[in-house]
Parts: C-alpha cells; sequence; structure tokens
C-alpha cells in the first residue's frame, strides 16, 4: 500500500493520470482513434472494464465531431450528467446542455403515460428544433424511449451516449441501441452512470479544445 | 443476452433493483447495518468490488445519521455530487449542500498557494460554523487539505466519505483518513467517484427518510 504523497503540480495531475491510464492499458486492443473516449471514462471511474465494454458505430467519432462543431445541443437524463459535462467548452461551439427532469410538464406527463420521468423527457426533447446528443447515464426507460421515437422517426440524434447503469432493462435497452444504424457510443451491460456518459461527452468537446490534455 | 424487456412499473425499478442487488451479494460478508449504504453505491455503479472495498469507522453509522438529525450541511468537491445528493430530503432536517469549486476566492486562493481548487475549497469550509459532512468523490487534494486541517484542529467533520477516484494520491489520501479517529466511510484504493459520494449521502439520508426503498 503506498502511503507517501507523490509531487504532482495541479497542473499536471490529469496528463499524469492519463500517462498511468495509457500504460496500464497496454496490450489491449481498440481503435486508437476511440482511446482519447476510453481512457477518460477509466479517468473517472478507475474501472478498466470500460476497454472492454465501450462499444462505437461505424464512424461515430467523425460523426460526433461533426455534431458539435455545428453546434448540437445535450441532452442528458440527469441533473448530475449536466453537472459534470464541460458547458464552457460546448459553448464555444454554440451548444448547450439540457436536462428536462425537474420540469412540472414533464412530471405530469410522466403520471399521465404511466412512465418514467425520464422517458418523458426524452418526448420532451424531441420537439427541439437542434441537432441534438443524447448523454443517457442512468435510466434505461430514457433510452427505450429514444428508441421508440427513432422507430417512429420523430427524432434522429446525431450521437446517442448509452450508458445507463444498473439492473432493470439496462442491458436489453442498450442492446436496442446498438442494433440500430443511429451513431452511438454504448457502454455494454450493467455498467455505466451519468459520470461516465458526462465523460464522453468531456472526451469529444477536448478533443475539438486544443487547451486541454487527455486526448 | 437478455433482449426481452422487463416489465416493471417505474414505482417499483428501484425496489426490483435492490432486490437483485441483496441476491448476488449472498455470501459476502459485511456488517448488516452497512447494507443499505453497500447495496446503493452498487445501484449507482453496478460493481460489486465496492462490497469489498468500502471501509467503516467504528460507530459510523450512528454518528452520520445524528449529524443529519441536528441539521448537518454537507460539503462537496463537485458540482456533480452536488447534483446527485437529494438536497429535498436533507433540507427536511436543516442540512444544505455547499460546494465552492465556482467561487472567485477559492480560484485566487489556489492560484496563490499552487494547490488545487479543491484544496481551497476545503480552507474555505472550515469558516463554515455549522456541523459538517464532506462528501469527497473526486479530489485526493480535498481530503489530503481535509486531512491538514483536522491535524492543525481547524475542523472537526462529523463525517468523512472519502471516495475520490484515480490514479495520483488517490490510494493514499484514503490511507491518510484511514489512520485518523474521524468518522469515516472510505472507498479504499483506486475507485469512487462523485456519483459514489452521492450515492452514500443518500443512503444515508434515505435511512432517515420513511418514504424511500432501498434500506
Amino acid at each position: 500500500m503506498k502511503t507517501e504523497l507523490e509531487r504532482v503540480l495541479p497542473m499536471d495531475i490529469e496528463a499524469r493520470s492519463f500517462g498511468i491510464i495509457t500504460e496500464e492499458l497496454k496490450g489491449k486492443e481498440f481503435p486508437e482513434e476511440y482511446g482519447p473516449i476510453i481512457k477518460r471514462v477509466i479517468h473517472t471511474t478507475a474501472d478498466f472494464d470500460y476497454a472492454d465494454n465501450l462499444f462505437f458505430s461505424e464512424g461515430v467519432l467523425e460523426k460526433a465531431l461533426d455534431a458539435i462543431r455545428k453546434g448540437a445541443d445535450i441532452v442528458t437524463d440527469t441533473q448530475m450528467a449536466k453537472a459534470g459535462i464541460n458547458k464552457k467548452v460546448l459553448a464555444k461551439f454554440g451548444g448547450q446542455v439540457h436536462n428536462f427532469m425537474a420540469d412540472e410538464d414533464v412530471a405530469a406527463a410522466a403520471r399521465a403515460q404511466g412512465t418514467t420521468r425520464a422517458a418523458a423527457c426524452m418526448d420532451k426533447a424531441a420537439k427541439l428544433t437542434k441537432p441534438l446528443i443524447f448523454a443517457i447515464g442512468n435510466a434505461p426507460t430514457a433510452l427505450v424511449r429514444l428508441y421508440e421515437l427513432m422507430q417512429e422517426e420523430l427524432i434522429k440524434p446525431e450521437l446517442i451516449i448509452g450508458v445507463p447503469v444498473g439492473f432493470v432493462n439496462v442491458v436489453q435497452s442498450k442492446e436496442l441501441i446498438l442494433a440500430t444504424d443511429a451513431p452511438y457510443i454504448v457502454a455494454r451491460g450493467r455498467k455505466g452512470g451519468s459520470n461516465v456518459a458526462a465523460a464522453v461527452c468531456n472526451a469529444l468537446l477536448y478533443l475539438l479544445d486544443e487547451t486541454r490534455t487527455g486526448k
């Protein structure tokens, strides 16, 4: 057990962390272009399982970066994911983050339809007219509703970050997205979280932001 | 791979999740009183490692619940942890959540002292006069500074939730806290996170809130 504190300047902590992650990932196989995303998720969780369970649709990175460049907004299913996303960098490209979980009309719609508020949030998001990235880190019901809205051609996401966490319909909701033609980044299995959703968003943002490390 | 969606009413999802977690924890040994905390952290991460790496100081549960009952505030090291804590339930007992990361005086103090903003936040928190619970899910530098402030008798936390995540001084910062007499809940090792910090807070809050499941 290490007990002595390592001397690292505040500004160097992140780079040092990414150095350690890169070192420990040696031998793992994944396309190099996805390295910054995989590493930032591991940076956020200290969980190397994400080197194996993150799945990327073909060409998703270029599509995602294009969407951000053209000012896409991000829709989250938790206030926590919204809190974790670097909104300053997103704003540089004209985007903002939406979360409707606390909205009265969403609560009313969920009650009326016998669904979750997270699912009702997706209906509300479908009415937005900007290009949209969905970052779903908590509620599989949001991901299922998003899938249905795509099937009904009521929504066409630029990117789905499908990383809800948990035990009830989480695995299944992700498999639904993996079977679509939509651009996706999905954490297959039970793992994920609001922190993971925010980390994926930030990894994408930092690829476009010259001032950041962890690429 | 399960593909068929399980039919579960929105209000029953959490209870069903906790049922699955309880089932899969069979055979793991931990004091029953800590079950609600361990299970809620697993609920938040889908990571059963937390059944082994959460450490509790003697009598911490009663001390933590007493602190909440008497209106303790919670100090976090990220906006994300603050976003994840159930502030409505905390307010029932007279508590609120503080996070100073975006404060101009904190940024200035960090620059002047060559430390992180998270560490400077602890100095600011030390000036609060209410009983305090610290929920540190991100920055080991915050935990180290908290330790120093305790050594200097400038602060006496009611509870330290020491669950920063990462690769630089994270392990060491937690060992510092484990060696104190302070009431603590610590995720030993590299794992943790803002989501874990919030989950521990919520587990404690829900133990005091009759209306909640997951106990």
